[in-house]
Protein backbone atom coordinates (compact mmCIF):
# COMPACT_ATOMS: atom_id res chain seq x y z
CA UNK A 1 0.00 0.00 0.00
CA UNK A 2 3.11 2.23 0.42
CA UNK A 3 4.13 3.93 -2.84
CA UNK A 4 7.76 3.98 -1.95
CA UNK A 5 7.58 0.36 -0.83
CA UNK A 6 6.06 -0.70 -3.75
CA UNK A 7 8.96 -2.38 -5.60
CA UNK A 8 10.27 -5.75 -4.07
CA UNK A 9 13.54 -5.64 -2.12
CA UNK A 10 16.02 -7.75 -3.33
CA UNK A 11 19.41 -7.44 -0.61
CA UNK A 12 21.23 -10.19 -1.75
CA UNK A 13 20.60 -8.58 -5.27
CA UNK A 14 23.47 -7.22 -7.26
CA UNK A 15 22.99 -3.17 -7.51
CA UNK A 16 21.36 -1.52 -10.42
CA UNK A 17 21.83 2.04 -10.49
CA UNK A 18 18.89 4.06 -11.96
CA UNK A 19 18.30 6.86 -14.47
CA UNK A 20 15.60 8.93 -12.22
CA UNK A 21 13.88 11.98 -13.66
CA UNK A 22 11.72 14.41 -11.75
CA UNK A 23 9.71 16.50 -13.75
CA UNK A 24 6.27 18.59 -14.08
CA UNK A 25 5.29 21.90 -13.21
CA UNK A 26 4.60 20.97 -9.58
CA UNK A 27 6.83 21.55 -6.46
CA UNK A 28 9.20 18.61 -5.15
CA UNK A 29 11.42 17.89 -7.86
CA UNK A 30 14.13 19.44 -6.24
CA UNK A 31 12.67 18.38 -2.51
CA UNK A 32 12.58 15.08 -3.69
CA UNK A 33 15.74 14.95 -4.88
CA UNK A 34 17.18 16.10 -1.47
CA UNK A 35 14.92 13.47 0.32
CA UNK A 36 16.75 10.88 -1.34
CA UNK A 37 20.04 12.61 -1.01
CA UNK A 38 19.26 12.39 2.69
CA UNK A 39 18.35 8.86 2.72
CA UNK A 40 21.18 8.01 0.78
CA UNK A 41 23.38 9.52 3.34
CA UNK A 42 22.23 7.69 5.38
CA UNK A 43 23.52 4.29 3.87
CA UNK A 44 26.70 5.81 3.46
CA UNK A 45 26.39 7.08 -0.54
CA UNK A 46 28.57 9.32 -1.58
CA UNK A 47 26.17 12.14 -3.17
CA UNK A 48 26.60 15.10 -5.12
CA UNK A 49 24.44 17.10 -6.66
CA UNK A 50 25.43 19.85 -9.42
CA UNK A 51 23.04 22.89 -9.63
CA UNK A 52 22.20 24.23 -12.79
CA UNK A 53 20.23 26.95 -11.76
CA UNK A 54 20.82 29.04 -8.41
CA UNK A 55 17.66 28.20 -6.96
CA UNK A 56 16.22 28.52 -3.63
CA UNK A 57 17.79 25.67 -2.39
CA UNK A 58 20.88 27.69 -1.01
CA UNK A 59 21.74 28.65 2.94
CA UNK A 60 19.27 26.33 4.64
CA UNK A 61 19.80 22.79 2.90
CA UNK A 62 23.13 24.06 2.28
CA UNK A 63 23.18 23.92 6.47
CA UNK A 64 21.71 20.41 6.61
CA UNK A 65 23.87 18.83 3.88
CA UNK A 66 27.21 19.69 5.83
CA UNK A 67 26.07 17.60 8.68
CA UNK A 68 25.93 14.64 6.27
CA UNK A 69 28.90 12.99 5.35
CA UNK A 70 29.75 12.83 1.76
CA UNK A 71 26.98 15.26 0.46
CA UNK A 72 28.44 17.51 -1.49
CA UNK A 73 26.06 20.57 -3.51
CA UNK A 74 28.33 21.86 -6.38
CA UNK A 75 26.58 25.04 -7.36
CA UNK A 76 27.47 26.36 -11.51
CA UNK A 77 24.05 27.87 -12.32
CA UNK A 78 25.54 31.71 -10.50
CA UNK A 79 25.45 33.59 -13.83
CA UNK A 80 22.39 32.10 -15.14
CA UNK A 81 20.27 35.04 -16.42
CA UNK A 82 17.22 33.52 -18.61
CA UNK A 83 17.40 37.03 -20.24
CA UNK A 84 17.23 36.36 -24.12
CA UNK A 85 19.86 39.03 -24.42
CA UNK A 86 22.22 37.06 -22.15
CA UNK A 87 22.14 33.76 -24.47
CA UNK A 88 25.89 33.52 -25.45
CA UNK A 89 26.56 34.15 -21.63
CA UNK A 90 23.83 31.45 -20.13
CA UNK A 91 24.91 28.88 -22.64
CA UNK A 92 28.29 28.90 -21.36
CA UNK A 93 27.15 28.77 -18.21
CA UNK A 94 24.96 25.61 -18.73
CA UNK A 95 28.30 24.06 -20.75
CA UNK A 96 30.66 24.19 -17.63
CA UNK A 97 27.76 22.73 -15.37
CA UNK A 98 27.53 19.97 -18.01
CA UNK A 99 31.47 19.70 -18.01
CA UNK A 100 31.21 19.02 -14.33
CA UNK A 101 28.21 16.46 -14.74
CA UNK A 102 29.85 14.31 -17.70
CA UNK A 103 33.47 14.35 -15.19
CA UNK A 104 31.44 13.25 -12.39
CA UNK A 105 29.79 10.62 -14.45
CA UNK A 106 33.37 9.49 -16.00
CA UNK A 107 35.07 9.37 -12.73
CA UNK A 108 32.43 7.55 -10.71
CA UNK A 109 33.29 8.73 -7.38
CA UNK A 110 29.95 8.83 -6.06
CA UNK A 111 26.83 6.49 -5.91
CA UNK A 112 24.04 9.46 -6.58
CA UNK A 113 24.94 12.61 -9.19
CA UNK A 114 21.62 14.79 -9.18
CA UNK A 115 21.78 17.10 -11.71
CA UNK A 116 19.34 20.18 -10.60
CA UNK A 117 17.22 21.81 -13.53
CA UNK A 118 19.51 20.29 -15.86
CA UNK A 119 15.55 19.66 -17.65
CA UNK A 120 14.79 23.54 -17.97
CA UNK A 121 18.39 24.15 -19.54
CA UNK A 122 17.75 21.73 -22.14
CA UNK A 123 13.85 22.30 -22.89
CA UNK A 124 15.14 26.07 -23.51
CA UNK A 125 18.22 25.04 -25.96
CA UNK A 126 21.04 26.18 -23.59
CA UNK A 127 21.97 22.49 -23.67
CA UNK A 128 21.91 19.94 -26.12
CA UNK A 129 20.14 16.42 -25.20
CA UNK A 130 22.33 14.44 -27.18
CA UNK A 131 25.73 14.31 -24.97
CA UNK A 132 23.42 14.05 -22.08
CA UNK A 133 22.10 10.33 -23.63
CA UNK A 134 25.44 9.61 -24.49
CA UNK A 135 26.63 10.18 -21.35
CA UNK A 136 23.91 8.68 -19.86
CA UNK A 137 23.97 5.34 -21.67
CA UNK A 138 27.84 5.29 -20.69
CA UNK A 139 27.50 5.49 -17.05
CA UNK A 140 29.02 3.16 -14.38
CA UNK A 141 25.85 0.36 -14.47
CA UNK A 142 25.56 0.62 -10.14
CA UNK A 143 25.69 4.61 -10.23
CA UNK A 144 22.30 6.25 -9.37
CA UNK A 145 21.42 10.01 -11.32
CA UNK A 146 18.89 11.98 -10.49
CA UNK A 147 17.64 14.71 -13.37
CA UNK A 148 15.44 17.42 -12.26
CA UNK A 149 13.71 20.18 -13.89
CA UNK A 150 9.95 20.39 -15.75
CA UNK A 151 9.68 19.92 -19.59
CA UNK A 152 12.03 16.65 -19.34
CA UNK A 153 12.98 16.21 -22.94
CA UNK A 154 11.33 12.29 -24.49
CA UNK A 155 15.07 10.99 -25.14
CA UNK A 156 15.25 11.21 -21.15
CA UNK A 157 12.37 10.00 -20.68
CA UNK A 158 12.83 7.58 -22.72
CA UNK A 159 16.17 6.29 -21.47
CA UNK A 160 15.21 6.90 -17.97
CA UNK A 161 14.04 4.31 -15.18
CA UNK A 162 12.28 6.00 -12.97
CA UNK A 163 9.80 8.99 -14.31
CA UNK A 164 8.10 11.23 -11.71
CA UNK A 165 5.94 13.80 -13.14
CA UNK A 166 5.33 16.57 -10.13
CA UNK A 167 2.34 18.38 -11.02
CA UNK A 168 0.97 21.42 -8.99
CA UNK A 169 -2.43 20.49 -7.90
CA UNK A 170 -3.15 24.27 -5.51
CA UNK A 171 -0.46 26.70 -4.95
CA UNK A 172 -0.56 29.19 -2.08
CA UNK A 173 0.80 32.24 -3.98
CA UNK A 174 -2.22 31.98 -6.54
CA UNK A 175 -3.85 33.24 -2.73
CA UNK A 176 -1.82 35.96 -2.98
CA UNK A 177 0.60 34.02 0.06
CA UNK A 178 3.72 34.92 0.02
CA UNK A 179 7.00 32.17 0.12
CA UNK A 180 7.67 30.85 3.05
CA UNK A 181 10.95 30.76 4.74
CA UNK A 182 12.09 27.00 6.13
CA UNK A 183 9.66 25.23 3.23
CA UNK A 184 9.99 27.17 0.22
CA UNK A 185 13.47 28.53 0.28
CA UNK B 1 12.02 29.61 -14.43
CA UNK B 2 12.62 27.64 -10.63
CA UNK B 3 9.33 26.30 -9.57
CA UNK B 4 10.74 25.85 -6.25
CA UNK B 5 10.82 29.58 -6.13
CA UNK B 6 8.11 30.55 -8.22
CA UNK B 7 6.48 32.77 -5.41
CA UNK B 8 7.76 35.97 -4.00
CA UNK B 9 9.83 35.61 -0.63
CA UNK B 10 8.59 38.27 1.49
CA UNK B 11 11.53 38.07 4.57
CA UNK B 12 9.45 41.02 6.50
CA UNK B 13 5.95 39.57 5.98
CA UNK B 14 4.30 37.41 9.08
CA UNK B 15 4.67 33.45 8.82
CA UNK B 16 1.85 32.08 7.50
CA UNK B 17 1.66 28.27 8.28
CA UNK B 18 0.87 26.27 4.88
CA UNK B 19 -0.97 22.91 4.92
CA UNK B 20 0.87 21.02 2.32
CA UNK B 21 -0.71 17.72 0.40
CA UNK B 22 1.72 15.24 -1.08
CA UNK B 23 -0.98 12.86 -2.94
CA UNK B 24 -0.94 10.83 -6.29
CA UNK B 25 0.08 7.15 -7.17
CA UNK B 26 4.38 7.98 -7.91
CA UNK B 27 7.18 8.18 -5.71
CA UNK B 28 8.17 11.07 -4.36
CA UNK B 29 5.50 11.97 -1.51
CA UNK B 30 7.27 11.00 1.79
CA UNK B 31 10.76 11.30 0.05
CA UNK B 32 9.41 15.26 -0.54
CA UNK B 33 8.34 15.50 2.50
CA UNK B 34 11.66 14.48 3.79
CA UNK B 35 13.65 17.17 1.80
CA UNK B 36 11.45 19.80 2.97
CA UNK B 37 11.98 18.53 6.46
CA UNK B 38 15.95 18.24 5.33
CA UNK B 39 15.51 22.12 4.02
CA UNK B 40 13.77 23.19 7.39
CA UNK B 41 16.34 21.73 10.05
CA UNK B 42 18.45 23.82 8.21
CA UNK B 43 17.17 26.95 9.39
CA UNK B 44 16.14 25.94 12.90
CA UNK B 45 12.46 24.86 12.32
CA UNK B 46 11.33 22.14 14.80
CA UNK B 47 10.13 19.43 12.83
CA UNK B 48 8.11 16.12 13.88
CA UNK B 49 6.95 13.23 11.98
CA UNK B 50 4.07 10.72 12.30
CA UNK B 51 4.26 7.78 10.34
CA UNK B 52 0.78 5.86 9.97
CA UNK B 53 2.48 3.00 8.19
CA UNK B 54 5.32 0.81 8.96
CA UNK B 55 7.04 2.14 5.71
CA UNK B 56 10.45 2.07 3.58
CA UNK B 57 11.75 5.22 5.59
CA UNK B 58 13.16 3.18 8.12
CA UNK B 59 17.20 2.81 8.73
CA UNK B 60 18.63 4.66 6.43
CA UNK B 61 16.62 8.02 6.62
CA UNK B 62 16.86 8.01 10.22
CA UNK B 63 20.47 8.03 10.65
CA UNK B 64 20.49 10.98 8.62
CA UNK B 65 17.36 12.38 10.97
CA UNK B 66 19.63 11.80 13.44
CA UNK B 67 21.95 14.00 12.55
CA UNK B 68 19.82 16.80 12.25
CA UNK B 69 18.86 18.29 15.55
CA UNK B 70 15.20 19.36 16.25
CA UNK B 71 13.68 16.27 13.65
CA UNK B 72 11.97 13.95 15.35
CA UNK B 73 10.33 10.68 14.00
CA UNK B 74 7.70 8.86 15.67
CA UNK B 75 6.85 5.38 14.06
CA UNK B 76 3.36 4.72 15.14
CA UNK B 77 2.47 1.53 12.48
CA UNK B 78 3.97 -0.72 13.42
CA UNK B 79 0.87 -2.62 13.87
CA UNK B 80 -0.62 -2.14 10.86
CA UNK B 81 -1.39 -4.79 8.43
CA UNK B 82 -3.98 -3.78 5.84
CA UNK B 83 -5.74 -7.09 5.78
CA UNK B 84 -9.07 -7.61 5.94
CA UNK B 85 -9.30 -9.82 9.07
CA UNK B 86 -7.67 -7.12 11.46
CA UNK B 87 -9.63 -4.09 10.10
CA UNK B 88 -10.79 -3.75 13.88
CA UNK B 89 -6.89 -3.76 15.28
CA UNK B 90 -5.56 -1.36 12.04
CA UNK B 91 -8.22 0.81 12.68
CA UNK B 92 -6.74 0.76 16.80
CA UNK B 93 -3.76 1.71 14.89
CA UNK B 94 -4.78 4.78 12.99
CA UNK B 95 -6.58 6.05 15.78
CA UNK B 96 -3.44 6.00 17.54
CA UNK B 97 -1.44 7.91 15.21
CA UNK B 98 -3.83 10.38 14.72
CA UNK B 99 -3.94 11.02 18.10
CA UNK B 100 -0.06 11.78 18.19
CA UNK B 101 -1.12 13.75 15.55
CA UNK B 102 -4.11 15.87 17.04
CA UNK B 103 -1.73 16.27 20.29
CA UNK B 104 0.89 17.68 18.44
CA UNK B 105 -0.85 20.23 17.11
CA UNK B 106 -2.86 20.92 20.26
CA UNK B 107 0.87 21.23 22.11
CA UNK B 108 2.25 23.55 19.42
CA UNK B 109 5.84 22.44 20.22
CA UNK B 110 6.98 22.22 16.02
CA UNK B 111 6.83 24.67 13.32
CA UNK B 112 6.57 21.82 11.02
CA UNK B 113 4.08 18.30 11.44
CA UNK B 114 4.63 15.52 9.17
CA UNK B 115 1.80 13.41 8.66
CA UNK B 116 3.06 10.57 6.58
CA UNK B 117 0.98 8.09 4.66
CA UNK B 118 -2.51 9.13 7.03
CA UNK B 119 -3.99 9.98 3.34
CA UNK B 120 -3.98 6.04 2.76
CA UNK B 121 -5.47 5.69 6.19
CA UNK B 122 -8.24 8.00 5.72
CA UNK B 123 -9.25 6.49 1.82
CA UNK B 124 -9.44 3.25 3.12
CA UNK B 125 -11.60 3.76 5.74
CA UNK B 126 -9.25 3.57 8.79
CA UNK B 127 -9.83 6.81 9.86
CA UNK B 128 -12.90 9.58 9.59
CA UNK B 129 -12.14 12.82 7.44
CA UNK B 130 -13.81 15.27 10.06
CA UNK B 131 -11.77 15.37 13.23
CA UNK B 132 -8.58 15.46 10.85
CA UNK B 133 -10.12 18.44 8.92
CA UNK B 134 -11.64 20.07 12.23
CA UNK B 135 -7.73 19.99 13.50
CA UNK B 136 -6.56 21.07 10.56
CA UNK B 137 -8.84 24.44 10.85
CA UNK B 138 -7.91 24.93 14.63
CA UNK B 139 -3.72 24.70 13.96
CA UNK B 140 -1.86 27.25 15.02
CA UNK B 141 -2.05 30.26 12.41
CA UNK B 142 2.30 29.94 11.91
CA UNK B 143 2.32 25.75 11.80
CA UNK B 144 3.26 23.92 8.64
CA UNK B 145 1.92 20.49 8.22
CA UNK B 146 2.47 18.10 5.69
CA UNK B 147 0.10 15.52 4.72
CA UNK B 148 1.37 12.43 2.36
CA UNK B 149 -0.24 9.44 0.73
CA UNK B 150 -2.14 8.69 -2.46
CA UNK B 151 -6.04 9.54 -3.12
CA UNK B 152 -6.15 12.43 -0.71
CA UNK B 153 -9.50 13.15 0.52
CA UNK B 154 -11.59 16.26 -1.42
CA UNK B 155 -12.21 17.81 1.99
CA UNK B 156 -8.20 17.79 2.62
CA UNK B 157 -7.32 19.09 -1.27
CA UNK B 158 -10.31 21.89 -0.28
CA UNK B 159 -8.49 23.17 2.70
CA UNK B 160 -4.54 22.58 1.92
CA UNK B 161 -2.77 25.68 0.72
CA UNK B 162 -0.55 23.32 -1.83
CA UNK B 163 -1.41 20.08 -3.16
CA UNK B 164 1.61 18.41 -5.31
CA UNK B 165 0.26 15.18 -7.21
CA UNK B 166 3.25 12.75 -8.03
CA UNK B 167 2.34 10.62 -11.01
CA UNK B 168 4.08 7.54 -12.17
CA UNK B 169 5.30 7.85 -15.62
CA UNK B 170 7.49 5.16 -15.61
CA UNK B 171 8.96 2.86 -12.69
CA UNK B 172 11.44 0.30 -12.55
CA UNK B 173 10.13 -2.72 -11.29
CA UNK B 174 8.05 -2.84 -14.26
CA UNK B 175 11.45 -3.73 -16.15
CA UNK B 176 11.91 -6.38 -13.34
CA UNK B 177 14.46 -4.64 -11.58
CA UNK B 178 14.40 -4.79 -7.67
CA UNK B 179 14.43 -2.03 -5.24
CA UNK B 180 17.65 -0.52 -4.78
CA UNK B 181 18.96 0.55 -1.44
CA UNK B 182 19.81 3.60 -0.63
CA UNK B 183 17.16 4.60 -3.06
CA UNK B 184 14.24 2.90 -2.73
CA UNK B 185 14.80 1.57 0.95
Amino acid sequence: MSDESKAKKNPQGKRVGLIMVHTGNGKGKTTAAMGTAFRAAGVGFRIKMIQFIKGSWDYGELHSAKKLEHFEIIPMGEGFTWETKNRERDTAVAARAWDACREAIEKNEHDLLIFDEINNVIAYGYLDIKPVIEALKKKPADMHIILTGRDAHPDLIDIADLVTEMREIKHPFHRGIYAQRGIEY
